[in-house]
């Protein structure tokens, strides 16, 4: 295995099968586990899915060549300036995150790693779990067959990126490079796009009379399925992507004028076309 | 069995699993099937789900004291007229349908029922069926569990509605009774909106560049699912439903302003409620 010490700072749902998925499918490698709270690492410990869990970020990334930023994009900054403070990691270690936006994560670490010629960035976004938060829901298997996208920064020098795609495609994940702007977009409309239309979907269908839900049938239920993920989290990403959202939300709303106007002209031949050419692009996934 | 001998008028999904439901469900009631090409006829013999198919109207009908109209909405009237030109139902004949909406089709049965003493028509709405069409998915297990919504029309009777109710009961389904207009309304929200909105949001998330799908997880496909369904019979339901469809549709788009409003003022507050209030209703169903 490339990296021989990992810690894991923040580990949630994703923090936490990656630290499962580890110790399942890589041999020889310690992982060690970082919490803010004495509770939560008190839960760690109880899991027993890591080597170390503490509150002591110096302790958990002592001597870590690979060091993983699982919390939320909002808290990575300051943490990083406290790993980097102190100075506990290995030479040549390489930081890396889960984070669900790149641009922004990217140009910050980027910036805080400029005077730092022993420590590299490479952004990632394994592209796995489900509406579901917290590490209780953590299993080694998340990263089966998922997208994995890696994004390298101005840090990221000589084998890094693939040493990053070799650890993910270890856990299982399909990867692939992308820059930080195309992941953005590219995300934007296939994750966060989705999941703001689903909200919508949900309050346009059932804030008026929450009764008509007791008709819902699959249809409904698969739709707005990822209306139930986790309000503060995904107010978080899509304020984080709001500018590569911005496009596909107008588009959206576009599609829905298309829409209001077909059914007012009496346009069956165009309502025809847009559904089709929904079928067409839905059936090659 | 409150019916004994059943026509079935155009069985695809919906009218093939009725056939099958009956076998299963109902002891001693007979069931014929009317299909207008004789291609179809044939396969329906093949698949020996009822006791006659037929492509010749009086046949199928003769003697039956339930019709149940299994065609798409439009070609009801048309059948209808030809079924009473050929006077072969039972005295007190009940006739039903499964169409996707209510308002247009009580009121055209209402009107062709109007001289017709005694026959008289209940409309039905199973909902069930995914993006599926075709007598080779029709199940015998289609209604287990399945919103059916139940609209008396003027024609109906003593206790029609009542057995109509039981019939669908009787193959598992969940029976509800809703006059014509509230059911157009409530589909359109929690069925036909929801259609139209996965077609619009595979549309805006791929029409660009269709290679982002393979970044597509569980989230944006579950989204997406309906749009798989059969544009041909989505732009008729639709259409057929274009008046109760305006609201919701615009509902849709002010929600997808608010959105818009919320990324571009920074808006926290204002869109961590939007998703918790989505969240709240979808946690409920």
């Amino acid at each position: 295995m490339s990296f021989s010490r990992i810690a894991i700072i923040g580990p949630g749902l994703l923090g936490g099968s990656v630290a499962m998925a580890v110790r399942e499918h890589l041999a020889g490698g310690t992982v060690s586990l970082w919490a803010r709270r004495q509770a939560a690492v008190e839960d760690l410990r109880q899991r027993n899915i890591a080597d170390l869990a503490s509150s002591d970020l110096s302790e958990v990334t002592r001597g870590a060549n690979l060091i993983i930023l699982a919390t939320p994009v909002g808290a990575m900054a300051d943490l990083l300036a406290q790993i980097l403070e102190s100075g506990a990691l290995a030479d040549n270690a390489v930081i890396t995150d889960v984070g669900s936006v790149k641009e922004a994560v990217v140009n910050q670490m980027d910036a805080q790693l400029a005077e730092q010629p022993n420590i590299q960035f490479v952004g990632s976004h394994p592209m796995a779990g489900s509406e579901q938060t917290g590490v209780e829901f953590a299993r080694s298997d998340l990263f089966q067959n998922a997208a994995c996208i890696i994004t390298a920064g101005k840090t990221s020098r000589d084998d890094s990126p693939q040493r990053i795609s070799e650890f993910w495609r270890d856990l299982g994940c399909r990867v692939m490079e992308m820059d930080a702007a195309a992941h953005d977009s590219a995300v934007a409309k296939i994750s966060h796009l989705p999941h703001l239309i689903a909200s919508a979907l949900v309050n346009s269908a059932l804030s008026d009379d929450p009764s008509v839900a007791s008709l819902s049938a699959g249809g409904f239920r698969d739709t707005t399925r990822v209306a139930s993920g986790s309000p503060a989290m995904w107010a978080e990403i899509a304020l984080e992507n709001r500018a590569a959202l911005r496009e596909p939300l107008e588009r959206m709303a576009g599609e829905i004028r298309d829409l209001l106007a077909f059914l007012d002209g009496l346009k069956h031949e165009e309502l025809l076309h847009f559904l089709e050419r929904a079928k067409k692009l839905r059936d090659a996934l």
